[in-house]
């Protein structure tokens, strides 16, 4: 193909042939999908062995080297995630809502697909994996645009996946990667406005708000998150620390990982001491306002940027607040809206927190990293908006979809 | 203020305040903005006539001036709308799912509103009291921006909305017009990433096409109207006249009523023509393909432009297509996704036609101007999406909310 509206153009001509398809087809392409991925390993890893080695000369860092890397069990950890897709719930015809109207016309609301969904990501082959079948689960033809330093393992990974589909009577154009085009291909994805119906960035800040900023697709915005937890007067320590401790050191590189850490001054003294022990036993870097600073040695001075930072590591930033109010202000302006968490024994204070915090997830005395689809007992993880519009919180298969109104009738006209 | 985003900051600064408002505080805003419509008459009408003035004055079509005008009865109307809207039930605080996780946690997700709204729209002063009012009722913040010739009517309701929410002790920042820096104005509300949730242009198609192309902020598109009828083969007679007339002739200037008619060529010589006779005897005028001018006098030839427009008038589009497959092709090149119905006696096709279309609303034997939220028991009209993301369809008062998801524990970590 010569550009990349091209391809676009066939996964939308291809898009209601998949919308149409049933349950049993869909899941017979990723019975197949999954079957492949193995029996290809040697072709898949051969594949990726020159993103590898271009990675290596190119001095890629070595977080991001090992996120490209496909090993065969990798490859069979994605075999098993594709059959825990076969085994979740088909959302395409469910019925939202239903009625009949005094004028004896059949409304019915049901789950349709979006059409073509748009992924915009880095260079992690998994996630072509991933996005693909989930997007196909829910009806969905995909155009991926993965980052150019994976091109030749998502090259296989996709034809892999057109084998997959064709092979259970799909049409296999209904999954289209726009990599060989670099930028340009990211480009045509955010203008094709009617050919492609929602853009899902994944990846770091400074994709999504590229995405988020230059697309006219619309957009779901996921993943981002400057994570808070306060710690208020009358939390109880133990709880305190444990809660402190998991969000925080439990996955340092994930979006629901804590980041900031808010105690009130009452706290300071009481329950401060026993929760920044533990981090720094864990090994985390405490980067801390003054008066963190001046209640123990080993501190790092907080600067402005940190109450921005997303750290991805075992860094956190604490800051000792007067008030619940100073908290909610503190939150307001640095929050990213994913989640926040308040350790509390007061009623009054939890209650405030939760209805006061404008975030996806909001949480009383409870781990952030429990803000996640497969937690909340959703299957799959399509990744966790930050957005207010059509989805917020993790996504799952159902907020891959859209509705349609069926009205059925027997020659009625309005009066 | 000097410039629009300061008024912007000002709506998102009040809006949690509002978000918290109680159902009865919301309403008793409500109740005074609608005692105060006529109360003030004097006053708006006096401002209306300085707008019908200018209006004259530059020669603005005579069915834009009327949209324009605002009298007496009219502001009754107006009062009459939102005391609907004061007896729909608040979305704000509605449980949409809620769980308890294995492990205790208490997991719920309930709608919140979203924060501020954006409406850009043209120049009815109707829609600022309409949207102002809808907005409110579901705990949104509003920022206007409504045309230009009704500057001075919007002014004195702005001010009036305010006072409203003042007496009902909401702050009334909540409500913003950036009228008075045109253009400029509505760029800012574009540009207004974190500020504005969500811009809803409410308007003709290119005010519509404008924002969706130009906005940074997600956009709710609604409106647009390329509606299509198909009469198939086996069409009961009565039913086809019936349908077509009503859904052309009953109100042409909404976005719910007919443009386009195909006719099976089965049904071109038992069918259409009666269609055809009720349609010309209503006053239409017949933009017709090449079959439709052979088979009786006074069609005005059809062009390529016609089956891409909204006459928005007594003009309709007609076609004779070959097979249902060749009305579904038309439908999927020319339509906009808003409304399309079939009248079949046949069920395959009826199923085929509701399964394959890709619109908000499809229907069976039954009029188009039954897309209306209204009618479909909605209570208040904040518009029909014809996006898939978030709202498809009628849009009802939830349609104007995101939901927020509230975690409970007792010191639950992961594991």
């Amino acid at each position: 193909m010569s550009s990349a509206i091209e391809l676009i153009k066939l996964a939308k001509s291809a898009a209601g042939s998949l919308a149409q398809a049933s349950t049993q087809q869909k899941n017979n392409a990723l019975e197949s999908i999954a079957r492949l991925l193995p029996e290809r390993a040697n072709e898949i890893i051969a594949a990726n062995q020159l993103d590898l080695q271009r990675a290596v000369s190119e001095g890629l860092a070595q977080g991001l080297q090992d996120r490209l890397k496909l090993d065969e069990k990798r490859l069979n950890a994605l075999a098993d995630a594709i059959r825990l897709v076969v085994g979740l719930p088909d959302p395409v015809g469910e019925l939202v809502r239903g009625f009949t109207l005094p004028n004896g016309l059949k409304v019915s609301e049901t789950r349709v697909p979006f059409g073509v969904i748009g992924a915009i990501y880095e260079a992690r082959p998994n996630v072509t994996i991933d996005i693909a079948s989930l997007a196909l689960k829910s009806g969905n033809a995909i155009v991926l645009r993965g980052g150019s330093a994976a091109e030749n393992t998502n090259r296989v990974l996709v034809r892999l996946l057109q084998d997959g589909l064709a092979s259970a009577a799909i049409d296999s154009n209904v999954v289209q990667t726009v990599d060989e085009f670099g930028r340009d291909g990211a480009n045509e994805m955010m203008n094709a406005l009617g050919l492609i119906d929602v853009l899902i960035p994944r990846g770091g800040p400074g994709l999504i708000q590229s995405v988020v900023q230059n697309s006219k697709v619309p957009v779901i915005q996921t993943g981002d998150g400057v994570v808070h937890l306060f710690i208020d007067e009358t939390a109880r320590v133990d709880w305190a620390v444990a809660i402190a401790l998991n969000s925080k050191v439990q996955r340092p590189s994930v979006c629901n990982a804590l980041e900031t850490l808010l105690v009130h001054e009452k706290a300071a003294a009481t329950v401060m001491p026993a929760i920044l022990d533990a981090l720094t036993q864990a090994g985390v870097t405490i980067h801390g306002d003054e008066k963190v600073a001046a209640s123990r040695s080993g501190v790092v001075p907080a600067e402005e940027a940190d109450w921005h930072t997303e750290h991805y590591s075992l860094d956190i930033s604490v800051k000792v607040v007067s008030s619940l109010d100073e908290a909610l202000e503190h939150i307001a302006k640095y929050s990213t809206h994913h989640t926040e968490s308040i350790v509390t024994e007061n009623l009054a204070n939890a209650e405030r927190f939760l209805a006061e915090v404008d975030s996806a997830v909001v949480m009383v005395n409870a781990s952030t990293r429990f803000t996640d689809g497969g937690e909340f007992g959703f299957g799959a993880e399509v990744g966790i908006s930050t957005q207010k519009l059509h989805a917020r919180g993790p996504m799952g298969l159902p907020e891959l979809t859209s509705t349609k109104w069926v009205v059925r009738g027997t020659g009625q006209v309005r009066a």
